[in-house]
């Protein structure tokens, strides 16, 4: 194995990278569920750039769109200006997603990132309901900038901020107590309606339904439901961010259509550009269509090259049921298989939701190696969690079967390294 | 001329839209210094995508590189992982960029946009000090998130927010007040300098050398050596935010170059990435590089086909000294005609550097009527200012002669329109 | 009944004006557990300046020592100059209270209100542990000030503010959800212990051991301990804020004494100053003491009128175990009658320790109904709780056993007359 | 001389205490302008607790009025009851000090102190304007609560806070830069009127005509009829800080009138209880009496035999206009007296008005020299300014000439003796 030349990341880039610790290699190319390095070292991708990559990578499909659009000098940046590319991007959105799916929703482009969206979405919860306080939840992750990091729950990531973090208040996700599921909200609804308890009415409440970050913490579809007649009964927005399980990571188009639910805002970014390329979207109900124009903007809001794999992805993946099926039948697949997995050593469980699953270790210590003894076994794999102690799984939607036994393989066997001794 | 079809738009898209209103047409291709619109129509660009388009829409140079590394299969998202594009980028900015300049400077990439670059520059500042305020310029603009809107003068961007704005603190920039240039820094100094002023002692200043979207305010060499000397003799960080400003909008590839200061920290976007995708850079001293490995984290931070583009912009244009010296010749040239376009009109006055300019109208709604004026007959302008009072001029960098004169002559037509019954 | 003139206080007295609203008269003279109105009529009082009369209206004991104070020309207004008045009062303390309950505390004059000192408690927790967030409960109350008001719980209250309160975040208080005592620590130390809480780690907890405005909640002694233990066991500091249940209230000096704890930081107010003159202290553990010289000051924080009724109070009151036992006494002769006299309700219970106690009704609206009527017959009741269901009676601890009988006669009365269409 | 016993206080008290270290010994009683220690020492004081003590030390005709109050069992604590004492109050306030001014204000008791008169002063500005910023001035002092600390401008002080201060812009107060008057309002009118300024529209603007902690920095009438214009056109509401310099200290009773201005809101406290006891008010237009009832409240706001001392103050004081010509002449005589003494020295100089003056060193250490000094001679005088540059004059306004000139004697002698040996 080539040792790989990385002195100018060592002396040029900050200490602030990450990723590159993790997987130290350089990569070179990629295509579907796999990553090549310069060496040509093929690595099985079940991280699929932190959901960004729902697709694989360099998809054909979405390639040659992209291709034909670049040869053909189709505008490339567009800032907020009226193109082809959005109006056909703006087309598919209606007719694959919001038509079949019964929604009226108004799409704001806010700048190309997950924390642009969150950032636009917490805006216009203030500005239609005149108030300033955000619920979140504990172990959420909505993003970097100021705004996103205040509704963020992970210590040394707020502690970047410099400054303290205003304006929001963490609840308990579902299962974060220890009682039965609807037991989280008794907290919750106890100070929202008891007029001294010290918490201000809150312009909105923000939610993953199934929490990447923060250890792949599922909520229930019935937790889900009872959160959006709370917020309903109340006059409080409810906020679905669904920036890494939304574009099908569960199922589903979007993680919240099991539950029926409608939220007032949806944050969409990493995999609705198709292609791994910068995007985002903020959906709302019309009647939130408050903004004035330009009140919030953004120079890359107008990234054309991702509109035109946005709409290829819609257009190839969402114009039959076909993605969604196979989501769960993997799923399905990625569950047996964890469980029989994790069924042999004392210490480990697993959850999961479509194509979102966790390992979970008592000793957070065992899963840090476990994705370091993937990684030399040629699969990756990366770490969540509170404390780092849970192994997530995140492949493309797109693997085929083999590829994901073999994923299952090399895990089971770093696995089997990592906590064979106290296996039983 | 073809009534564009703007329905879905209309229907679907947020009031927040702006650019699409001023130009009520939907764009298609473009190159060089020209879009077209749908129907075949083309207007010349004096907009530039605000500037991310310094070096042409789809530029020849930049495409090529772009279409190979897309057909290769190249990495396309990368988080923050090592990568062959990633690795040729940072050895360019260290060849073509700091080593010329005596810069030595670490690398962040903290998010494709401004916005992210501006937040982990000041979250960096503030961590660096342990201040949590910030000094900020009457008219500044740094984004629309909410640290980076709290250092961003418009009141109506401010609205915004939805929540009060804080830890941040206006200064006049140069030329605000009545007085001469230095008589600025009265003010500052003496806040700074008393114990009891009531203003906390900052983290960082944070500042344009020529304010685009405030109005294309100019900050004299002088003023911005007295203001590096003014922090570096306090402990306060610089920071120069030269998103717009930067990569040779105004000549060098820097825009504090000419005044031989060395800022702390800088923030890079719009141009940097070349090609119109996004991306953004933080530089800063070593010395601050304090980050926690992961503190500051982001999903697009890794937009390896950005990369490409910006690489490859910086080996064809920052090699030798031709670009700067072209946009002096150009800024040259187009303030000569400015200065003898204005000089008909009452209420009409002009300013800029490099190939950023700006036609200050007294009476701020003939602005926005030359805009309109302009677009109707081809040519691209938006206003700046905090009323909208001035025509900015940001033309590519790469614009021929011919297309320069062009464009000016659209513009002393459309000067001529609007204010032709007050000329004398 | 003379009709009392109030136009003088219609006409110039702010709307903000309250007590005089529930209770129609103007008052005159005062004496023990009476207050007189300029027609004669007489009224006894179970309210006690909300907790600041516990030696009773013009003690006579007090009074003398205050006469000969002020005729000798004893130094009325002293700052933090260092006065004879002072320091017998720090000697008392010393003796008094400090050393036979193994207490060492320094002593802070913060200004003469509880607001003040509670202002002053929270900046020097924050100040001692370089943090910034405070813990306070459900239903907490800790003064109007922007500082203190952060950390209560009333929502009118809070709207008065004008600007969203911060860095403080709700509890569960004892018994505030449904479950048995231990239980409302749940949520608490698994946000605590929590690193991707979303709480950031918290300066400081603030409680009150009996909630009085907040309606007469009490947290058991095993609660109160809990509480320490965990606060000690994470480095946060415990305040207790004993300005109302301090100074005998519920028996011992420190309402806390019975819990065996020693918070890091306790406010006193209210009845410290003995007559009813206004002064508070803050107490803290000496190294804590981490104030620099006139950090926080104030006109009025030496008092020493005051000084010199305090240090009376102290000295007859506190020298032996007399007045705790009688409270104790007391209190359980008015749990003993509350307890008779709200069986015959339905939707009416009680709760209490020492001299404050609470009737509880299921319908509000009967608790400010009861009062009014109590007021017609001659006897002050006030309500609390967060929708003011609850009638406080809080009378003198000097009572007499036949007052106290006489007015929870008269408090019998007004609830049946009240409530007794409903009762039973 | 006796050395005082200290220790209780070096034991007991915090670190925080102040004063008590300028003047170290143990003060007993006091009479109108003299102070006694306990070896029967007496100090002609020029302090009048920080202005508290206007009408001199146990005034014999305040005093008198308060024992017979005492001594009758007159209300005491009064919370905000309908009392005798307060109906009395209200009506002198109406004849002697509206009604002869024309002047219709609404009365609030806001709880004792200056500081609560300010938070109370803030909360109502924003509430009735909803806007959350305000503007203060350099060197402000206005209190220690967390609302109050955030316009003050020492930064010992605010950095007591623990947390950022925040909505509050400091602007430079009369003569704090260098040009003439005018000119410093010119920023602030810049910032105001410009909408990309940053700086929010301000709910108030709070001022001190007189900055006494400040440094005896004086308002011009012209400047603060500029700033009452200037907030009157632009709908922001004006709050003249009354607490030091209202009640006489610079002649009239508020000492605003001079310049022929209404402020919207005036805060008094320190002498309006005309004998050193806790009281203040907070006084506003009709139309700003926006309170719910109850909405800002406090234990001590009805301090009763606070309102019979104010009332006798009024009444005996200022029913007439001879204690506002005694304070100009006492005021000339100050002047012509300190304007003799500084002029033998260099870099020493005065500035005052009314009662109040200062003497100004630009070797600041020479100031609190010259009070240590004069302490030993048996004067009480204290430093104010930013870096404790400023020996204060504050004298009880019903001081003799005689000693005046005596304590003018002591400190031209203390002066000499600290400055002597520079003098020319």
């Amino acid at each position: 194995m080539t040792i790989p030349d990385m002195t100018v990341f060592a002396e040029l880039e900050s200490n602030v990278r990450g990723y590159c610790r993790s997987w130290p290699t350089v990569f070179d190319t990629a295509s579907g569920a796999w990553l090549r390095d310069e060496s040509g070292r093929e690595y099985l991708d079940f991280f699929a750039g932190a959901g960004a990559l729902n697709y694989g990578h360099n998809n054909p499909v979405l390639k040659q769109a992209l291709l034909d659009y670049i040869a053909g000098d189709g505008l490339t940046h567009g800032l907020d200006m009226s193109t082809v590319a959005k109006r056909e991007l703006l087309e598919s959105l209606r007719e694959r997603i919001f038509q079949p799916r019964g929604l009226d929703y108004k799409v704001q482009f806010p700048g190309p990132t997950g924390a642009n969206a969150v950032e636009a979405a917490l805006k216009l919860a203030r500005k239609a309901t005149g108030r300033t306080e955000i619920l979140n939840f504990t172990n959420a992750f909505h993003g970097m900038t100021l705004g996103a990091l205040s509704v963020t729950g992970n210590a040394a990531k707020r502690a970047g901020a410099g400054v303290p973090l205003q304006h929001a208040t963490s609840m308990p996700f579902d299962g974060y107590l220890s009682g039965p599921d609807d037991d989280s909200f008794e907290w919750m609804e106890r100070v929202l309606d008891d007029a001294s308890s010290g918490l201000d009415s809150p312009a909105a409440v923000i939610v993953e339904t199934v929490q990447g970050e923060g250890g792949v913490n599922l909520a229930s579809m019935q937790w889900l439901r009872k959160l959006a007649g709370l917020c309903s009964a109340r006059e409080i927005l409810l906020i679905v961010d669904d920036v890494q399980m939304g574009c099908g990571r569960t199922g589903p188009f979007f993680s919240f259509e099991a539950a029926g639910i409608t939220p007032d805002i949806v944050t969409l970014s990493k995999s609705i550009g198709g292609y791994g390329l910068p995007m985002a979207l903020v959906l709302f109900k019309p009647e939130l269509d408050l903004w004035k124009p330009g009140e919030h903007n953004g120079t890359f809001r107008g990234n054309n090259p991702a509109f035109v794999t946005a709409r290829a992805a819609l257009e190839h993946y969402w114009a039959d049921a076909a993605l969604e099926t196979a989501t769960r039948t993997k799923g399905d697949r990625i569950e047996r298989a964890l469980t029989g997995m994790v069924a042999a050593f004392d210490g480990v469980s697993t959850r999961g939701r479509g194509l979102v699953h966790g390992v979970v270790f008592d000793d957070a210590s065992q899963a840090e190696k476990v994705c370091a003894t993937a990684f030399q076994r040629g699969l990756l794999l990366e770490t969540a969690g509170p404390d780092d102690e849970v192994v997530k799984l995140l492949p493309p939607l797109t693997i085929t079967d083999g590829e994901l036994d073999h994923g299952l393989e090399l895990l089971a066997g770093s696995l089997d390294a990592v906590c064979g001794g106290r296996g039983r």
